[in-house]
This record gives C-alpha cells, sequence and structure tokens, in this order.
C-alpha cells in the first residue's frame, strides 16, 4: 500500500507493508505458524506466555494443525487480548502479572510435553517473521531501505537476516518508544541491558530485547530511532487519514520514525512494516458516541 | 475484503467493497470522474456545490484533466473537508450555509462557462456510482444481495441499476440513519418528501434524496433500512477491529443495517458497500493522547 501525499510529505517512495490485515491482525502469525509447522504430527501442542498478539497467534496456528495451545496470561492483560486468544482456539491460563509467575506458569505446561514457543528470542519466530521482509523484498523492486518496529526483536532481526540475503544493500532501520528504548540503549552500551521500565502506549513493544534477537540487530542494523509516544499517535492518526487503516500504536512505531525526521527519508525506497491493527476498537469510536 | 468472524456472527458470506481506499477516500469519485470525462476537451471546468466527499472527489477528477474546479461550500464546512477539496486541486468558495446560497453561489460560476456536475441527482453521477456493484458483480461468484447506504441517492440508484444488468434476480437494499430517513419515508409515502431536518453523525448521508434517484430506486429496490446512531457506531467498531479499516459513520450504515436484525441475512452471499472513510482522524485517536 502507498499514499501520494505520505511521499510528498517526506519526499521518498514508502511502500506499507499491511500486518495488521493477517488473521489474527499482526505479522506475528508468521513466527508462530512458522514454529508450529516444525513440529511433529504426534506433538500434543504447544505452550506460551504472553500479554499479547504472540498468543492469539500461536493459539491460531496450533489450532490449523489441530494442536491444544496452552497461553499463560498475566491476570491483568487487557480484556480484549484475553478474547483473540480464546476466539483463535487457545486455552488462556492467568497467573500473577511478574515475569517469574510467567515462567513457572508456562513449565508447568512444558512438563507435560507441550511445545515452549516463546515469542521472540527463538530462531524459529525470528526466520518466520522475516518472510515479511523477504515478500516486500520480492513485491517491490529498488528498495533500499527497511523500517520495522523492536520490542523484544523477533520481527527486526528477521527483517535484518532477509535484508542480507540480497547482494545489494539494504539498509534496515528499528523504531522504537522512547518509553522502551532498550534496545537503542543496549546497542549504545555494547550488551544487553536489563534495567528495564517501560512506559509507553505500545504494548506490543514492552518487551526487553531477546538475547539472540540482541546479536543479530547489533551486527546488521544501522540504527534504532527512538520517538516520543506524542509522535506515534501522530503517526496512527496520519495513517487513519491517508491509508485509511487501523494501526495500534506499536504498528505506528515505525512510521513515527520518519515523521520524527521528515528530512532524513529524502530520495530514498522505503519499505515499512505496519506490524499490526490490534487495538481496543471501542476507544477508538468513543468519540462518536457523544 | 471478507472476515470469517463477521460470516459466523451473521451465519452468512459477506464480501466488502472497500471504497475507503479510493484516492479521494469514497465512492464519489466514481461519479465525479465519469462526468468529466464525459466533457468536452475545450471545457473551461467544472464547478458544484458540495460540504463533503463529492467537492473533493470531482477536483480530483476535473485536475486529472486538467480543467478548473470550483467547489461552493457552506461556510461551516468542517476544516478536514476544505482541506481536502483544496488538496485534491479545487478553489474553495464559502457561502452562507442554506440552500439558496449554495445554489446561487453555483450559478453565478454555470453563467460564467463552468459545467454545473450535481452530487447525485444527475445521470452520469448515477452510472458513474453504479460501476461500484458492476466491480464487485465481476469479481465475487452468485452474489444474491447488494447493499449500500442512501442519502441523495447517486449509489443505491446505481447499484440498482447495475444489479439490473444480471439476468439472475439480486435483491438491492438501501440503508439509512433513522436521524436522516428521507428515503424510507418518501418510499412508504409514494412521493419525495421535503420535509427534511436530518440529524445523524453520518453526515455524508444528510442529503435529501434526488428526484431521479427516488424514482430508480422506488422501482429497484426491495427496501431501504434505517438504523439507529448507535448501530451506526458500533458497526464502525466491528469494522476497525475485524477488518482494521477506518470507515466514516456514513460508510459504516450498511454494515449497521446488517447488525440491526442479525438473522435477516442468513445463508445470503451479500455484497456490502463501505462507501467512504473521510473523518477527522485527530478524533479517532484522541483516546490515545491522554
Amino acid at each position: 500500500m502507498s499514499d501520494p501525499e505520505i511521499d510528498d510529505l517526506l519526499g521518498a517512495s514508502v511502500f506499507f507493508k499491511c500486518e495488521q490485515l493477517q488473521l489474527t491482525g499482526s505479522f506475528k502469525l508468521r513466527g508462530a505458524s512458522h514454529a508450529v509447522g516444525l513440529l511433529p504430527e504426534d506433538c500434543p501442542g504447544v505452550a506460551t506466555h504472553s500479554s499479547g498478539n504472540h498468543g492469539a497467534a500461536l493459539a491460531r496456528a496450533a489450532s490449523e494443525r489441530g494442536f491444544e495451545a496452552h497461553v499463560v496470561m498475566p491476570e491483568n492483560a487487557v480484556r480484549f487480548k484475553v478474547d483473540a486468544v480464546r476466539r483463535n482456539g487457545g486455552q488462556v491460563h492467568f497467573c500473577a502479572p511478574n515475569q517469574a509467575a510467567r515462567e513457572a506458569g508456562l513449565a508447568a505446561w512444558v512438563e507435560r510435553g507441550f511445545e515452549a514457543v516463546p515469542p521472540y528470542d527463538d530462531d524459529r519466530i525470528i526466520a518466520g517473521q522475516g518472510s515479511c521482509a523477504l515478500e516486500m523484498l520480492e513485491q517491490v523492486d529498488g528498495l533500499d531501505t527497511l523500517l520495522a518496529p523492536v520490542g523484544g526483536g523477533g520481527l527486526l532481526a528477521g527483517t535484518a537476516l532477509a535484508a542480507a540475503t540480497r547482494e545489494k544493500g539494504i539498509e534496515v532501520i528499528g523504531a522504537e518508544p522512547e518509553g522502551a528504548d532498550d534496545t537503542a540503549r543496549s546497542l549504545a552500551l555494547g550488551r544487553r541491558v536489563t534495567n528495564h521500565q517501560p512506559e509507553t502506549i505500545a504494548d506490543g513493544l514492552r518487551a526487553l530485547i531477546g538475547e539472540r534477537n540482541l546479536g543479530i540487530i547489533a551486527e546488521r542494523v544501522t540504527e534504532v530511532i527512538t520517538v516520543p509516544e506524542t509522535t506515534i499517535v501522530d503517526a496512527m492518526a496520519l495513517i487513519a487519514e491517508r491509508l485509511k487503516q487501523v494501526i495500534e500504536p506499536s504498528g505506528a512505531v515505525s512510521v513515527a520514525a520518519m515523521l520524527k525526521d521528515p528530512e532524513r527519508w529524502r530520495g530514498r525506497r522505503i519499505g515499512v512494516i505496519l506490524s499490526g491493527g490490534n487495538l481496543d476498537a471501542e476507544r477508538l469510536v468513543e468519540a462518536w458516541r457523544r
């Protein structure tokens, strides 16, 4: 998808990859279905912990193979994301809202023989998410830049590996909220930071960057741009106005990176991943209820 | 575009025609470009009065042929619709916000030799809007029902004429807000009502049904369903949640007609026109600014 006015605004040719149109509303279905596709037929099923889109994607991928999917979710997970896991055939198990409880909850299912499919720090997941950039490179000729958001880093690492399959150099740039800038800080520091108190509306990008994800990103990604919250909302509005697409805050962060410094993109041919569109639709329309 | 959960909800096969993705964000570009395409090369340009999407569409269609477009708009027209006319190359002329002033404003441009292109009560416009249903009938096999919103009636009349090109009977159904139900009342009364004080969030459907539009609709449309305001907003939310599309209230009215009586559509194969997606995007995202 593209829009002449956005191109004019940036003096660039911008091509949007619409992952909000995936069946579960985000790119997460790519990694999940790749991982599930690799499992043997006699696998009893899969398990993960997730507060968001990965849980729904894994449930969907599992149900398409007839596997059970157990998703450990913090008891404060947002209602519509819990519903999404169930709608896609997953079984939800609530736990206390902390990392230890989530991991313990998952471990219990793994002990019973279920295959753990983590959300991002996993080679199968990274490879699956990379299919998004591979498709863009096939669909649009002559891209010189790929832009993707980074939370746990599955999508950005996969994007970087996909770009590396091309002989011609393609610059890969990441984007994350200022309020969840652990990837940018980790790159600056040369090691994975662990002091991480994310505070951002981009709930899909609150995860700490994964270990193997950071390694791939440090080697292959030019830069991770951090963006303020207001610019994320500006990006959501621009995408709604020009592309008529509903994008969740996390999905709009790569567009926010362009808006933050519009001059930077002049003359480029950029593939931008809109990573997902799962948000509380009632909140979106509430102004029309008044 | 279609969605398995919406199909489940209605027990039907529903195919959405996404007119919000037109260059000017609504189906209006169809009629406008058809009308403009019929004009001779030496035409000095076009003129209309409009408070909304027709003005932007006409400006765009005219600029693509190198014609001037003069759009008389009431001085209380919403800002982003005025901007849209200008962005598409039209010249905006403000007038007092009443029908007499609008018509007088337009007459002044017609006297100077500009071709009047009215928004709906015009054969060229009706034929152009009908191309939307013609495309649906080509794109989806076996549709038995077409559902479109009705304001002035250009789209619904064109849809009915398009359906009549098929040998197999196709039922055409219209939808309008309860607060702008002049078409339903006109059909019940057997003549065009003129007492019309529209009060609805669906600003694109506030126009009074056109004379020739009503004639076509009375002959060929099964029913015009009226929907309450809350159901229109429910429909906007459903479209955002399931299809990830931004649809303006007027564009969501046909979906609202399905939600109003979900049982009615069971077993059908329905083509639904999402007629446009032009709304104040800032209003859409305001909950994320807080």
